[in-house]
């Protein structure tokens, strides 16, 4: 089994072409996106999912949602048979569902390198980095407002890790780029900077545009392709606002994915029960994804959850906690009934600092977004302080865990070479596996080796300065930018990009709220 | 549904005896062992679960395994019907599970105090802390070797912590001690200092008589109950010492509980395949459990695997790694089809400091400990560097986490209250439901909340010092032995304790290796 996608070579006729394909072509190995071969596990019974069905129908038909400041979605929901209440839609029993019949159940996100594009849904797992922080940390220079220099850098850490399939979006604000123009930037980093696959702005219908047109030069013409998967969140509970949706229409006509996203803080923006969040997260997803499908049948979308409970000592929201386990498998089985690619979990922690803390809420989060049948993970890596705080080291410490959701989805080799009926016959009772023929023969990609811990004997790590895992993140932070080398980029259409942004950023003045 | 067990009021009729309770009745909450309501996690198929089966018999009657230095366990083996040629032992395919069938499939391990006798077996998991380092390490001390003063210690902190059920056995080595009486001190400070269930010695069948008798006089005479679960460590690959063997026998006809554990680091003792490994182990299982049974028909055991991978750059074990976690989940499908309880994984790190490493490794753990279908989790808490450090900080860290699995395998509640239909339809479209009804009458049990993490707001967590995740695990462990108040034992049998431990120790010269 081949998990890694050999890197493309670049050769190009051309003397200049050639050298700079050559100064160019970095081995930057990138793993193939997960193919699952282990089950997803259920939390839910079938009784259960069944009554939750049937009461986020309900909630649909007799609650409703709100579609805000939307004339075209109330008109669009009034035509396909829903009861329009003022703002209030009220969705007729089944008719949600029916709807989102439509929707692909695989996405193919294309990406510039070809071999980094990736097929979302099924028994896949995409990873994507931390989105959103207006923070950043690292152990120089402490917490400090993100820049645009910082957003390069996650940008450039997310081509460099091997586990990552995704370049994700908003890896930082970058605060000091205008809020109308920071956008701008941020498509040209991810679509100069790195050639994996990435996400589109969603705040404002108009930056949605600015991102499809970014990205009809950046491929020569979409014709159709999905290029980009972004990020439309639901104002929970039951709200959907008219600059998501509006940024939801633009993608949607334009064949681009989006994460049609709950934000639950449990007992906060949903019940503080599991099963009343559920059946609130699936009544706001089968309303989303319906309406995604009134705008244009067929518009790709993935069926979100982003999920955590909340300290009712602190009100500060939790992770790694039991109850959003709970909730994030139970969406997990909800949404595969409905037949459409799911997004939820990530390295979510609540700690100010890259520690134990972060480290086992992170790793709670890992695993459940893992066997909970997630195809799509934003905020897999970077992930600090409940999504203030981008971090550097524990974007390449949580970066490198994602091996570790690799090779468990993987599951259990059972060919005769795995069976190793012949290495016990020739070690026997008494011996030792560390020289005999099967060991040599597998050992090389027999277990998963971190990049970042510590397996030093004691007195060398003591030699060494009892390094702890904050500091060897640093250090590989420090060697991946150093190792880094841009992906090449037909100059041809990095100049078309970069006149796109100029002449944009000139069309208005700077904006900074 | 409740998941802890009220502490039991000892109210004493007499004015010192009374006295003596009211001072000694401090309020320590421990929960009821864990009743899982979820699922396990199966990563074997059927047809791979029949041909590891198949394996392991071949391995069995075709290789064999070694009892070394026992001919009282040749002849029992040959009286069976096995083949023995010197000290291997050939086992004819399906003899070894025959012999199985006469163990229990669920162990009443009997505690001092009655609410804290546990059940090890079915759904249930029984959670007990780190097992044997030499060393410990706490955040002023740094790593040092293990005294009897550390001993007592990690007991208290034991019987202190609230999602812990068992005291566990040899917390950390006490070196100061002489190696042949320390575990009478050791047994002495789990039957005095905790009220909770214990482990017995196994380092000398002498000692496992010692660990029955003194049982005789805490529990007043046994008759039978099974109030020790101890650990056989099987000499992977396919060895059966004479000092294990030994103090099993001893055990075994005293009706204590054995946990038969083959010992693997992948690579080193079982093969460095997943399929060859759980082959081996399973023969191994079958082998020691048969061997119970043959020495006692009817004699309670746990099936063990303590499973690492290794890292073959350095040759260190690995701990919290996707292959391990491969083994874990099969053995436990192997050893459900077998009918008998099992105990596997812990808060397993490599680490050399609670860092986040540590962290990420022991989650990583934890989890596939709960889902893997566990009964008996050893290491739960305290485990660092490879099992050769307790940590007194990462003890409470890990215990803290030992709540997460609790609550997660409590399942979905899906009652008239948890569907909160209610409460959706009393907050609606935009709405918030933090001052609900349904959240008032709900918020308190919702959400599992750590006791050590920091959930504060940056700028009072940055005012308190920015103190990371071993900081408050330090500030924890000081509280919590401040807050220890030895549980009330009747002083009839305290002294007979002690008048026995001082008669051993005074039958023979100290001896340190």
């Amino acid at each position: 089994m081949t998990d890694t996608a050999t890197p493309r070579r670049r050769t190009r006729g051309g003397g200049g072409a050639a050298r700079r394909a050559e100064r160019t072509a970095v081995s930057v190995e990138t793993a193939k996106f997960i193919e699952r071969n282990i089950p997803n596990f259920e939390v839910l019974t079938e009784e259960a999912l069944q009554i939750i069905e049937t009461n986020a129908e309900t909630v649909l038909a007799e609650i409703g949602v709100n579609f805000v400041d939307n004339p075209y979605a109330l008109n669009l929901w009034r035509e396909a048979g829903a009861e329009i209440d003022g703002e209030r839609v009220r969705i007729p029993r089944g008719l949600a569902r029916e709807l989102c019949k439509t929707a692909p159940s695989m996405i193919t996100q294309h990406a510039r390198n070809p071999e980094r594009t990736v097929e979302i849904g099924g028994n896949n797992l995409v990873l994507a980095p931390v989105y959103g922080p207006p923070f950043v940390r690292d152990a120089e220079g402490g917490r400090r407002y993100a820049t645009m220099e910082d957003f390069n850098k996650f940008v450039k850490l997310g081509y460099m890790s091997k586990w990552l399939h995704h370049s994700g979006g908003t890896v930082c604000e970058p605060t000091d780029v205008p809020v109308n123009k920071r956008h701008l930037d941020m498509l040209y980093a991810h679509m100069s900077l790195s050639d994996k696959p990435f996400m589109g702005s969603v705040t404002e219908p108009s930056r949605a545009q600015d991102s499809v047109d970014m990205c009809e030069i950046l491929f020569g013409g979409l014709e159709g392709r999905t290029v980009m998967t972004s990020l439309i969140n639901i104002n929970s509970p039951m709200t959907f606002d008219s600059v998501m949706m509006g940024a939801l229409e633009v993608y949607a006509r334009a064949n681009q994915a989006c994460i049609i996203s709950p934000f639950i803080v449990g007992g906060a923006m949903a019940p503080v029960s599991i099963a009343g969040t559920l059946t609130q997260v699936l009544a706001e997803v089968l309303a989303g994804v319906a309406y995604s499908q009134l705008v244009r049948k067929g518009a790709p979308v993935i069926c979100g959850a982003f999920v955590t409970s909340i300290d009712m000592n602190s009100g500060a929201p939790t992770f790694g906690t039991p109850e959003a386990s709970h909730v994030t498998y139970g969406v997990g089985q909800l949404v595969r009934r409905l037949g459409l690619p799911y997004r939820s979990a990530g390295a979510f922690c609540g700690s100010k600092l890259p520690d134990a803390q972060a480290a086992y809420e992170s790793a709670n989060s890992l695993n459940m977004g893992l066997m909970s049948g997630v195809n799509f993970m934003l905020h897999s890596c970077g992930w600090l302080e409940g999504g203030l705080v981008s971090s550097f080291e524990k974007f390449v410490m949580d970066a490198d865990q994602l091996g570790v959701l690799h090779h468990f989805a993987k599951g259990v080799s059972m060919d005769d070479n795995a069976q190793a009926m012949g290495a016990m016959r020739e070690v026997g009772p008494g011996g030792h596996y560390l020289g005999c023929e099967h060991t040599q023969n597998n050992f090389k990609t027999a277990f998963w080796r971190s990049d970042v811990f510590d397996y030093k004997p004691f007195e060398t790590w003591a030699d060494e300065g009892e390094r702890d895992t904050v500091s060897l993140a640093t250090a590989r932070v420090t060697k991946m930018l150093g190792d880094y080398r841009q992906p090449h980029l037909d100059p041809s259409i990095d100049e078309a990009l970069r006149a796109y942004v100029r002449e944009k950023k000139d069309s208005m003045p700077d904006a900074f709220s």
